[in-house]
């Protein structure tokens, strides 16, 4: 039998996960600032001194959502970095990981995307690192890639990064899971779309 | 001298125009839903009523700020549908057009693309129209450039649009008119990355 500490850790873990879905659905439906911590705590029927247990704010509501698709997103990019695969190969990774996470983060990426801006300077600092993080890991694929004579060396790095995650990033503005493309044949699509034009083709003097 | 009626119609744009600024810049600050109508008047000095004359909601407002932006973007890509330019070169020229128009209607676009969710259905609907007419065009231009051999044909044609398009759109969130980039260097770099990899190479038979 689990002991009573755990059932109780489990339970809250249960209790914040249903607390951050409702948030995701409000701010989704009439967004960050048209929502407030009262209804979010109404709507997953927990009392206003149980749901300032779990988060301190609003804006920990928001940021908690970015958590739970950012630390996925890193962690799985790492992975990718650190393969012996070539620079187009890991590109194409990278661009499965992202739509992958799309998909199974929709909510969160959706809402994230879009009130991102409402956050405080000094939280949105601490996501600005893991953003950091993750454009880090994409330009040093492209700037190894560049080296090794894998890809064209004659377009900027922070542009192909921009522009191969940006085609990714948009599709949470289109993409829904179930319908008609899955994520991986989108992903499949935009590595021909975004890498191919920039794959040095192997004749080139090498 | 101008007439009277003229003088007025001027005043009257003018006044429109001046709404319409306070309200992209309301709306990017704290949110759609987070911003009033009689905040928007009292910021842009106007009495409640002159303003209702005006517009007549706060998502009729949300609308025109996309017109400002919809309705040139459409008649720019209509010219260059209409060239006898190749695919591939229409696409680079299409790029061109939405990285420029990103620039020259920064606030209103990235409003619109946070906000667009929060519109009634039936406005909604008639943003869509407009949209549907830019998908159309770049799809002709991709599906007419499959025809005549100049772009591979085993991509999927709403995919190219949509990640041809998201590369470009995304752009709203980090491209700042005067930075380090051009408008105009962006779109040579996408030009490269998204679309020569979709370009037929010269050899295959042709």
């Amino acid at each position: 039998m689990p002991s009573t500490r755990a059932v109780r850790a489990e339970t809250t873990e249960y209790t914040k996960d249903r607390i951050l879905r409702v948030a995701a659905e409000l701010f989704m439906r009439q967004g960050y600032s048209g929502t407030s911590v009262r209804e979010i705590g109404q709507r997953a029927g927990i009392s206003q001194s149980a749901l300032y247990h779990h988060i301190q704010s609003k804006a920990h509501l928001l940021k908690a959502l970015h958590q739970q698709f950012i630390v996925e997103m890193i962690d799985r990019l790492e992975t990718v970095v650190d393969t012996d695969r070539s620079a187009p190969e890991k590109l194409r990774d990278i661009v499965g990981v992202v739509m992958s996470i799309i998909e199974s983060h929709q909510p969160e990426v959706t809402v994230f995307l879009r009130e991102q801006h409402a956050l405080p300077p000094a939280m949105r600092r601490s996501i600005v690192r893991q953003r950091d993080r993750v454009d880090q890991l994409v330009d040093r694929v492209i700037r190894d890639g560049m080296a090794a004579g894998e890809l064209r060396s004659d377009v900027d790095v922070r542009l192909i990064r921009l522009g191969i995650l940006g085609m990714c990033n948009w599709a949470y503005q289109w993409f829904r899971s179930g319908e008609r493309f899955s994520s991986e044949e989108i992903a499949a699509a935009f590595g021909v779309i975004a890498i191919e034009g920039i794959v040095e083709p192997e004749p080139r003097g090498r």
